[in-house]
């Protein structure tokens, strides 16, 4: 369904094609301000257009606030948001009702809503559906910020560029807030023009190109989350999986601990100077036993390659009952990494506040 | 919480030394037979004890039905299992109520439960936790043999061993049911020798190592699962990071998709002789826009050394609040991942029988 | 929360001085023609200033579909509904942030919400937040209607004035259609006027009046709803509490069972000439063990006098923290018993469909 | 579904004459002591065959404690209880499976799960499965009692016998403990006669009674529920209907509510010597707009006359599809409601712990 969350749900509505999509947040603290300015930068870093990475369509994620926000606070009622939908042309989309692109949920929606699904855009499937998840990000950020909880991410890779990793033990907040305002947030800036070449190069072959975006959750205090099914990496990865294009999660050395022993992999506890307990490393993510241990949180996601690109593709028609070619038309992202980034934070941050209200105490 | 599922609840209870652990098993279809027998010998695949490369301690995994079961059928109403605790040598674990071990739940057990968490064993921490799910996971594949839907998987990897992948587009239904007599369940039994090689050298170092299982489900009908927060991935990745030592997950290419173009990563569908559509490539582990496509799904988890090691550690002593060294006692698995194969693929009947029963049509 | 359901959710959201209320309904079947003008024709019902009975304030209940509708059919994905609020006189309201109103959720709401609450109108407690509910309720009842369910009721006090009861073991279909386009909703039309009298007098006194509305559902079939938890009184009674002014709901002959013996209350089966088991009475409401039994679902709830009366009243100030009487300016419903037939309606339609969507077969 | 609860979780199994019932309650707060030979208390007020009211018959309640609790405090993970099905005599109920028991949920059960439910002494509907519920009951009223809240009941009403009414602005404490003590919780004692001469009467006539339940919750702070759906209302009445024989609930004056006018039923607020606000009234039951306000919770509930009675009854018999008659073999209670008086002080005393727990503040 489209609801997410235990003590904070999030619910998500909307067609890429649709009068508007939205959301509703339930379960926010009362009494928080929320600088509205900051969410649009939010809403700007996913938004398409900026740049020769992405599509040069325009969106407009004009956000418009229905309810829950009095007298500059949250009241701790459901907070609306409605994204109205603007320059939708609904025609470049007609053969979509029936040609299936590959890569994509033409074909999986149709079956699952018996062909009644909104095949315009992707509709429900569409990545436009994404924004009001930045939107429940951005203000799930403020309130972490105000409790010394910071989220942050990079681009670990483009295509077979790599950036460097985070420090998992210990990165500075500048640090990340700065990557907040880069086009392409990487650590080692001299990759930028190698990965902005990958990104060319697939651009100019009508191709796209894939991605992983690295992030991490500083400031988190040791003792939330549940053991089993409520684990940190559970809760996280119900919510990272449902972004689009989203096909692997791990956290800390992640698929790196196969290759591991028991004596590497093991973090050693401390006591810090100030008195608090914290691991010289950090290959397991910040968290044991599905519960934080204080240290930052790391995780990585794994962002497929734009599935709309501009080549011929096989594909069926099911008017028709027959096989046939493709080929998609438009202007397409040749990557989405960069605009993913402001969606994992986002999607990070709201869970993280979630896990926070749930621990239930008396 | 210890609660998961939409239309089918899985509720786990227990710690490693109580009375019992144990599960309810609520909204099961009614009118299933079950040949307990087969449960029995799930639950013998996951125990210890019966080769070289695990402890040789002994769990009495003998499972007690409650509820649930009458005149050879499920009733549909909660079925409950018992699994009592024997063999417990709680002496063993005194000094773990204030020597956290390191990659263990410890220290985030005593933080989360302010220092009430039973600390014996790992207490409700314990891998042997994951005996109900076993159980539950063995119920269910009875249920879903029966609508032609099977879970297979082997070890893709322990140590830096690796078996041969499975074939995404087509696995024949023999060979994973061959895989579940097997020890080392692999493709490429050739390998066999090697992976033992590895798991008797981290033995022999007191040390331990870890692995990476590759799971598939073949028979799996187009349009289940939702779009967003319940995605196929979303839910199967809820389920199987509640499995301790779980630290990634990934479906289809999964990371390696991020060095894929678009071209490469999309599945062309085509109709196949009988009429049902399909894609000659299975990039996406059978799984587009969160729904079922028909194709097997595939997918792989990440399972990191056993943390208990016989070595000398680094840790924290929180009686006096100072860092000391840590020897942990006892007999320990070198590698639990041929142990961890029964529970991935029960985690994934039990979530992909949950996923069935949820659709919701009238 | 503001979501309820299972394999059908409705969320709510919203504030009676708020830029607009809304819901967002999740998990409709897909393919769905829904006739608008008869939804409109639910909403209207609800809304205030169509006679003497109630306040001659308009509210503009225009709904606007945003998503989950396209080509006439719903697609299965959410369908969001936004109502404006329009004619919102808030400058009537300022008092409200300090004088309690007694019988409303003033003091309770600025208690929960720490004083984040909007206050205007009576914020997110108004009785405004029932038209976003008669909405779903006129979705799911057109549904239902398609597989011969029909949720009817009628105003079976007001004050102390009484209707005749349903007769709960067969009420015509013409009859419950012919209840729903009557002002007073009355089996024994002859009771109008008295009842029309009730709240006349009311009125001049500034004083309001309480009353009761009886529902029947007919068409439902034997076997939906569980035991326990999830029982279909449990679901409903959920379900028609969060309808403002509703303190109390009896499922068959309810209280009156108090003072019956088992022979008198428990009902007979018997073969029905068409082969199907009925009850020679229906004392039960249509429920046993929490579960339908095939015969009308027939229930009452009980509607408090309106809380808004224009006589003075006794209350505390919150800024002054004295004791201190208030006068509530405006023009109020002496009776909102009429009004909130089509909201118990709605209310029991959408929570019927949601039962009838969650069996879980396979 | 069998799990009930927000951030407190209570799950539910068994059949009467299955091995064992029991449940799992998971989320209570970590390190609370629990008295058991209080808990032993609660279960014995439920247990049957203590006087002449009810069946001689004995159940032996003996319950096992199997996880969540060590070194004298709860852990904070699942706590599981078993209580063995014991005097089980199988072969009284063989014609259960074909012979349908007015006011039992025989038929409804068969239909629901295909014939295949557990029909021995009413399987999973049996009113057996309420000694779990009160062993959750009691194990929260602990834990409430340590936080000054207190959920106390009488006997308002058995047949045409009534009790007077609590005084719903306040009850002394030492009042509600002493009920606790009483075979029939009556505040006047002296109709203590005429109600068993009206249970002795049925039991006579091989019949059986109902009667009514009138419970309060004394300390509840204000400020807990929420608006709408998860209204204390709600919550407290989706619970206490999964209590079988509960046809009706309603809080503060309830239904008398709709004879009173505005006037009458607003409960005006004041201000105590201590600075809090109160109401000088109660008619609302401690509860505006569905949050506590700070008064006692006052409601009351209605319990159908037990279904099982010794008289011949009218029925089908769904072997051979025929109208038939039925003796119901076998001891049974004339009157459960005093036996019931433990089980909606439990229902009680879990919800409101539940509803503590998920405020959700930071």
């Amino acid at each position: 369904m489209n609801t997410i969350g235990h003590n904070l749900k999030l619910t998500v509505y909307g067609e890429s094609h649709g009068k508007s999509i939205g959301a509703v947040l339930d379960g926010l603290p009362s009494g928080e301000y929320l600088d509205w300015d900051e969410v649009k930068k939010e809403m700007a870093r996913r938004a398409p257009g900026k740049n020769t990475l992405s599509t040069s369509r325009k969106e407009g994620d004009v956000f418009d606030v229905q309810s829950g926000y009095f007298n500059d606070a949250t009241t701790g009622t459901p907070l609306a948001v409605m994204i109205e939908n603007t320059n939708t042309r609904s025609e470049d989309y007609d053969e979509l009702r029936h040609l299936m692109r590959p890569g994509h949920a033409d074909y999986t929606g149709k079956v699952r809503y018996d062909g009644y699904n909104d095949y315009r855009g992707g509709g429900h499937f569409s990545g436009r559906l994404t924004a009001p998840l930045v939107f429940a990000g951005a203000v799930a950020s403020q309130i972490l910020a105000r409790r010394g909880i910071y989220v942050g991410s990079h681009i670990l890779q483009i295509h077979d560029v790599q950036d460097r990793p985070f420090n998992p033990v210990h990165e500075e907040l500048s640090l990340l807030l700065f990557l907040k305002n880069m086009t392409l947030p990487l650590l080692d800036e001299t990759r930028t023009e190698a990965m902005e070449e990958a990104v060319a190069v697939a651009k100019s072959r009508q191709d796209s190109v894939g991605g992983i975006i690295e992030g991490i959750v500083t400031g988190m205090p040791a003792g939330y989350g549940d053991p089993l099914f409520d684990s940190v990496e559970s809760r996280l990865a119900q919510m990272l999986f449902s972004v689009p294009a989203v096909k692997g999660i791990e956290f800390g050395d992640g698929f790196a601990l196969a290759a591991m022993t028991g004596s590497e992999s093991n973090d050693s506890f401390y006591y810090d100077k100030d008195g608090t307990v914290k691991t010289r490393t950090n290959h397991n993510g910040g968290i044991n036993g599905g519960i934080t241990n204080g240290m930052p949180l790391v995780f990585r996601t794994v962002i497929k390659a734009t599935a709309s690109i501009g080549q011929e593709q096989q594909t069926v028609d099911t008017d028709s009952g027959k096989d046939t070619t493709l080929i998609i038309k438009g202007r397409h992202d040749p990557c989405i990494v960069q605009r993913a980034v402001s969606v994992i934070e986002a999607a990070t941050a709201w869970t993280v506040l979630d896990i926070l209200l749930t621990r239930g105490d008396l």
